[in-house]
């Protein structure tokens, strides 16, 4: 049995978008997994990883941390129901991966920040502010103020994949594969902490989205959410 | 013998970044073709492509327009020397190719659109100027007093190729494959047209760029350049 650490915050939410990435990746393989929640201040609970951050896993004795690493060894350890299709789409979703970290997390972070802050677990409650309110420049209440004009950012985001998902149902082509569960973990992150709705529901990536939540048996979809 | 017409500027130069995508899936695939210079101003002499805009192929009786199109075809007809690796690799690769033109692309030609202007064949010169000032929403002028903030632009644009050539030699990982031809087309594109460096010495892209130019016997190196 594999076994994942990730962050709870309020009412059971697990809302790391980093480990969604995960979540799915292991579902994708057919993997059975238990979970460990972590809180986000409590870096010790995860220090025999040899870092500071979720997701971590357990494969039999294998520890492996980052989201990266983790499909990387999932895809290599269990071959079947493919993650990346070979090396050239393993080198092409990486460049995807870095791009969605640098492009897309940003933009969303700005949008729904304040949401998350109110859903985290109460022992994060400084800890998050601190170190979010240094990444986004602002304090939570100016996030808030200046909604609009970051879902417009967001919108510009994420131009290239409305038109990739107009020609195609997955990002992955026609079946889904790890560069969906890594956009897909985005959507998730505002979904599980963000009670807005961030796309218009004529957007190719709603539809999406749709998608994704049924894979599964609509694992994504049954879980505790804003 | 595959026929390929594309734009060709002053001195030779052939400067239609689409086109190059297609030319080094040609070499890519190690198919030999030939090449029809057209103008930009001169649609007449692609009606028969259905379309307005170069790249545009014959192979044997086949007609294919636009780069995206011709590559599916190339992979498809010629199976040998992969530019996706299979559907995933496809599915992916559609993805980064929408982000290129729709990120890159943009902060590139800001950079470069006065270089580049100076060097189209002199019967585009008022077609060009009038339809890229439209798209980049100044005069051809006033883009040469923003060039500093264009350049800076452009970086953070880069930002996660970066991040991703750090980790592998090329985006498609450790072979280049079609992801790596759609941004190499960016960086000719400003190599034949503008006698700008836009990257740092020490910029991973640099590096990458080189081997992207010594792939095919020099095949990019060796052609005129600004």
């Amino acid at each position: 049995m594999i076994v994942l650490w990730e962050l709870e915050g309020k009412g059971g939410r697990r809302y790391s978008l980093f480990s969604w990435r995960t979540r799915m990746a292991l579902r994708h393989k057919g993997l059975a997994f238990e979970t460990r929640p972590v809180r986000m201040s409590d870096k010790a609970a995860i220090a025999f990883s040899g870092g500071g951050t979720v997701p971590v896993i357990k494969d039999a004795e294998t520890v492996v941390r980052d989201s990266w690493a983790i499909a990387e060894h999932l895809e290599r350890t269990y071959p079947e129901k493919p993650l990346f299709g070979g090396d050239i789409g393993r080198g092409v979703t990486h460049a995807l991966n870095a791009w969605v970290d640098r492009s897309i997390v940003p933009a969303m972070l700005a949008v729904i920040v304040a949401d998350i802050h109110e859903r985290v677990d109460p022992a994060d409650d400084a800890f998050f502010r601190q170190m979010m309110e240094k990444i986004v420049r602002a304090t939570l209440e100016e996030t808030r103020a200046s909604r609009d004009q970051a879902l417009r950012r967001l919108g510009s985001a994420l131009a290239p994949l409305q038109a990739t998902l107009k020609r195609q149902p997955f990002v992955s082509g026609a079946q889904p594969a790890y560069a969906d569960h890594i956009l897909f973990s985005v959507f998730q992150w505002a979904r599980v902490m963000s009670p807005q709705e961030v796309l218009a529901p004529e957007d190719p990536l709603c539809a999406w989205r749709e998608r994704m939540l049924d894979l599964f048996d609509g694992f994504a979809r049954n879980v505790p959410v804003a």
